[in-house]
């Protein structure tokens, strides 16, 4: 039992913000995280490649440490299996697994990168979990626009690879339309506007052509944001989605509505439980 | 009659999606669409080129194919010309064409990617005919914008036009701008904000024009998309947009209301027909 | 007598669009500004240069009949100077200018591209003027968001100039920041998003800083667009705006009201009397 | 008293513009700054490098000047430590500083530049401090939304260093991604569709990863600019959010609302209080 309590008061400082001991941890986590992440990107510029052993060195160590840890989280978590299938559980792991990757191929050692992503725990640290729930209201309104954004993704598709092969036949290799495939990239760059220059129309039909691409690019930027915007406003009236009328199931109502605009009857006035918020679980895994 | 029953039995596979034989065709069907994509693709490349004689062979082969899809849809089809001039039968059409062009111009055939419409169909065996719905959705808020993108789109011709020319004033051939037309290029790709940089001002008085130019575009980007969030805000209420009190034809009413709220008649309440969808036909086709 | 009634009627026919005469007179009139515009265009492309003499006898033909066309509409309109000052009035008389000046400055003479203002009138070819009053609609919102827009660019144009000289001090003449003006140049094609990458930063501390100039350009791009869709939004409900309850003068009602919802009266139903239209005299000038 | 009365004349034409006396001094101030940029703007072009001593010895008379301002404007204010730690006292230290700074380090007096800051004085001299009141309308929303803006930026953050990460990978230093910042930097250019072309991939795959990129933050650019429409629309109706019923404590009203749609009792009107504004103090400091 005295072993036990030792494990329950580890349980709660190691995934639990709320004590001081806790919330020490954390933020020691943290630091330690946003180390290694410095030591990876560190280690990637050419300049600093005199120290390339020491970098070496500290990145092993911080991935030991960070396995130590996972195995510590498993060992001491009530149900292991919950934390291990926990989103964070897998977020922990792969920021440990590219070191093992990486005794075989070499390059993947700056995949470590990924425990850029162990990072979210500093919303927990902050004691900005309200922030997470604005997390939750954007995908709810991507959600939402998520079957516009399908439809609208395949006419996009569909115009580039058009686009990217009208190019290819107009301009050619000489013009640095090397291949279709190319091309394509090509009318992904100029539709989004990113307009790199590398590959750029010679001829004047192609310019033509590619002014043509621009303005359909810029028209068409138009959509994905009226799409979300209309969504977002909706899901920002969480009420008015919720409220349904006991009596005539009439399911959208103005806000603060405290009688059904269609059959008179009272609404009870319920609390807004809007959107789905991430489980206990989950938040603390 | 047997034979007509086989005629029939055939054209409820081809057509259709709804049985198992139907969907079997249809998955076939995008596979070898999806294959002749890539094949086109594959045969722009240059460091493919000695398959050319197999891309070459693999091509005609998907055309004949093709070809004889076509023909065969026309020949079971109860009403042929109904096909025919359907949306599905004219890109059925386009699918074979441009292999016949490029008997003439060998470069035509690479326009054999306007394949890729043919991938619509996709949309039926995915079971996302909704999802068509929601194009319909888009098309709703774009004609509705129509008339607001059109002055728009002169708008922004006639900037473009006089700003290019200026600039070739200012900064003339020596320094890229080699003509008006060149010119007007390089308005079209500052404004939508792509911003290549093959030609690009080289004088303080350019430059500052370009400032002009791009503030210009960065202001005006907000145009389009203003326009079209207001009209897909609309076309997200399309219940508002159909009910008409038939007391005092009042046209505008809350979402769900029951009663008139000028007049105080019973609204009939209709069943959502909101957008106009694509006739059985030319889903089927 | 017989001559006014001729003068008359020469006026119906040349600054109005109704009759079939006048019409006709319109459409020709369009035709020569059209072609009037590509000579001007493919006077500037340097592979015809060989039609040079034909191109500036061409120029001058233009020139002289639309002067003779400005003059004959002052010499017919019942009020000349009313015409003079009308809109139309000067973008006639800024189709011809160029031509005066470029006997000074031959490069003026492209500026006779100034012509395609004069192609507005294809608006009442085509029975499109519905579409200005499109146009009326989008300035209205403009005009709304001024205020705000004029807040907007001047904090722009702060964040720009400062932007601008940090990199100047950061990155230096030797990497394409020759000057403070040149770098708030680059400071505005970055934050545009256009990027034409004629001045990139090449130091990482230059690199950290051009990274904050762009997102703060990516966040800022939200506002003018976030200000425009709001007023457009407003502008599209003008009932709304204009009713105004004669009791209470309360000046905002739900769309269709019937009777004032803070004081109970009933509210003349008035007209869509929304957009302050471009006055008849301008329209036909 | 004399000279009490003497140093209030002086304070209310220093800080005030309301007096023509003091409307001539801020229009005087406004002038000099504006040459003062403009003297520190040539000072960097270096096609004027043999003025450099005019410039030098310009730069000190102005600095000169300005700190005779500052230190006046402390003599005769009444509380000269409000004016000393208000928002314009702090800006006219800091149009001062530089000066000093470049006597250790000599480009240090570029960023004399930060005097564009006082230019915000214009807007009290053309009486355009209601233009302010809606900059505060900007900030008001853009408080609304700064945690769904901290929520996005972190996400982007995210983003930006694993794709920067990916890229550096598969293109490698040899193909000029040389370090995991610099591909950061990459990542940075290419989602906020900047697209310099400084750094651009060549390899088929890279290409690929970057189409990707680019469509995410094509996607993405909806993001800011849905959550920013839909605040500032919420802003521009300040008195729905501030008339609370003060029967049912019911806090969301139609505007103008004289009742409380749910318990029927009266709302006491109140006058637009909207927007906290900035105290006269500061405004005037």
């Amino acid at each position: 039992m005295d072993k036990n309590s030792w494990r329950e008061r580890l349980y709660i400082i190691v995934f639990f913000s709320d004590t001081p001991a806790g919330r020490q941890f954390d933020i020691a986590l943290l630091l330690t995280i946003l180390a290694s992440l410095v030591v990876v990107m560190l280690d990637s510029v050419q300049s600093y490649d005199h120290y390339g052993e020491l970098f070496y060195a500290l990145e092993w160590g911080f991935t030991m440490l960070f396995a130590a840890e996972y195995l510590l989280r498993i060992a001491i978590h009530p149900r292991p299996s919950r934390y291990i299938f926990s989103f964070y559980g897998a977020v922990d792991l792969l920021a440990v697994l590219p070191a093992v990757l990486a005794l075989l191929f070499p390059e993947a050692q700056y995949l470590l990168i990924i425990r850029v992503m162990r990072m979210l725990r500093v919303f927990r640290v902050l004691k900005l979990l309200p922030y997470l729930s604005q997390a939750n209201f954007l995908l709810v309104a991507l959600r939402g626009s998520r079957q516009k954004i399908i439809v609208f993704l395949f006419s996009v598709t569909t115009l580039v690879i058009v686009f990217g092969t009208l190019m290819y036949v107009i301009e050619g290799p000489e013009h640095g339309f090397t291949s279709i495939p190319a091309s394509i990239y090509w009318a992904v760059v100029t539709m989004t506007t990113v307009g790199y220059g590398d590959i750029t129309p010679k001829t004047p039909l192609g310019q033509a052509m590619a002014t043509l691409v621009m303005i359909t690019g810029y028209s068409v930027i138009a959509v994905p944001t009226g799409i979300f915007t209309a969504e977002l406003a909706s899901a920002m009236q969480p009420e008015r989605l919720h409220q349904t009328c006991p009596t005539c199931e009439k399911g959208v109502h103005e806000p603060d509505a405290a009688y059904c605009s269609r059959c008179g009857n009272a609404l009870f006035p319920r609390r807004l439980e809007s959107v789905p918020e991430a489980s206990e679980e989950e938040l603390h895994g």
